[in-house]
């Protein structure tokens, strides 16, 4: 290790490691964490890349948050309790100022998803930040993409399309008021994991996913796993006022059904059953396959992959 | 994501899910994984990349195979149960053959360690491997670093140093017969981390690490945290026939007490337990810090860190 691994971790991370399950922290082979004795572990990984999934030029206290945020947000559509994370960056050279903001993003993503950070490596290296998420779900209870039946509504939380206007924003191709530009690039680099709303939803909602690649990829996520058509109607998305200030309305739908990165739950209910507040019904599920979106076609957003 | 991740996850790594502990693999948000009732989750991470860990012009076999086998020496070192495993993977490009042969060390990795690979991500970016490994430890019984006590003896499993000496074959800098050259290198490239010495570890070791950074430096550890001097006995040292047959018998004490990357474990047992087979006891826990070693002084191994 060319750089003093040990004695970055201890001065950047080593404090965002407490939490009500974690036993033993940073420091040893390995971290060890509790699980209730009816709770099962459910586990994910992501990668982030500057260029790929951050413009190069991002603030590395954003880049910190966000790369946190994103994992998480599996744990939300699992609706599992977070237990903690590890972090695995490759950094082309130990500098100070950058690991300083950095690692603040990542503690305010600690702090905000009540997940502590227990284990981790540093390596130089091209720039690549890793998150492993550990959460815990109640035994037989996680929330699947595969339980969707005929006469469920769909259903997403919050406003669709913001992060994907948001990145417009930052990359110069939407230009609105100042107070929204500041509001949708917000949406981009802080995202807020469904974490919340996915443990309320355990035992009624049949099938459940984060919108990471855009709705309609999602959905056809959920399609594919239930065996069913997702039937969405475009009129019905939730969109934010910054979205709506979009005068192109095209445009807008675009982000909204293609742009993903706000990291909202897309959820099915049956019949009957409501959704917490903050989510929206926008489609039901019918005999079929794929997910239809009346109006979609028109929007040239890779439809053809539905 | 510029090339078909999902393809590409289910052509080559999603037949390695099946494991004991594994209710959901590889196609959700998150894997979902059993623990029994009275166990807690250990867990590490670790990144390799090519020339830092392991020469550029490696197989991609050996590749797959060493970085599954490095993380999972961590499980080993706390006398964990393996349960799955997940891999982050960035690469300059879909490069079919590359990933084909990848995936067979990998698979070599998960039948040999029984460790299913549950989860992953693939991303293009430059090469980075990344395995988080995840096992399960009997509930406060986890083999630490910090519980080494005056008396104790210090023990390591199997031979020290063949890596080290691999790696040197490899790069052209030490040329034994071709069967010790040929067994050097796979000492180097398909290390064996001792998950079953670990686990029958438990309950009478009283500190624990894998040996990833060498003898001296991981005995260091183990001497910090439990706030002990480690006194080793270089003569002691178990050496390959490989190792015994460099003339140079310097360099060979130099890459077992330095050299790193055989992934056997040094542990202590406290005065009067036997220590498994395949097992030497190469010194003693006394007070003070730090290690001692005679003789160690004059190899020029950065041994003034200790």
């Amino acid at each position: 290790m060319p750089m003093d691994e040990f004695a970055l971790i201890a001065r950047y991370f080593s404090a965002l490691g407490r939490g009500e399950a974690v036993t033993l922290g940073v420091g040893d082979d390995c971290a060890i964490l509790r699980l209730g004795p009816d709770e099962q572990l459910a586990t994910s990984v992501d990668t982030v890349l500057p260029g790929v999934h951050f413009p190069e030029e991002s603030l590395p206290e954003d880049v910190g948050f966000r790369a946190v945020a994103v994992a998480a947000s599996d744990l939300a559509a699992m609706g599992a309790r977070p237990l903690g994370m590890t972090l695995a960056l490759t950094l082309p050279e130990a500098d100070e100022l950058w690991l300083h903001s950095f690692s603040q993003g990542v503690a305010a993503a600690v702090s905000a998803l009540q997940l502590p950070l227990v284990g981790g490596d540093i390596t130089r290296g091209p720039l690549t930040i890793t998150v492993q998420v550990l959460g815990a779900v109640p035994r037989g209870q996680a929330l699947l993409r595969g339980g969707a039946a005929e006469g469920d509504g769909v259903y997403v939380s919050g406003t669709l399309g913001d992060a994907a206007a948001g990145l417009a924003v930052l990359q110069g191709r939407y230009r609105p008021e100042p107070e929204l530009a500041e509001y949708l690039e917000r949406r981009f680099f802080r995202p807020l994991p469904r974490l919340e709303l996915g443990i309320r939803l355990l035992g009624s909602a049949t099938a459940a996913i984060d919108i990471s690649d855009g709705l309609l990829a999602d959905a056809g996520h959920i399609a594919a796993a239930s065996g069913v058509q997702l039937q969405l109607q475009p009129e019905l998305l939730p969109l934010s006022a910054a979205l709506l200030a979009q005068p192109d309305r095209e445009q807008a739908l675009r982000w909204a059904l293609a742009g993903g990165d706000d990291y909202e739950l897309c959820f099915c209910l049956p019949a009957g059953v409501s959704a917490p507040g903050d989510c929206t019904r926008i489609g039901v599920v019918a005999a079929g396959e794929g997910v239809s979106c009346a109006g979609a076609e028109q929007l040239d957003i890779g439809y053809r992959h539905f």
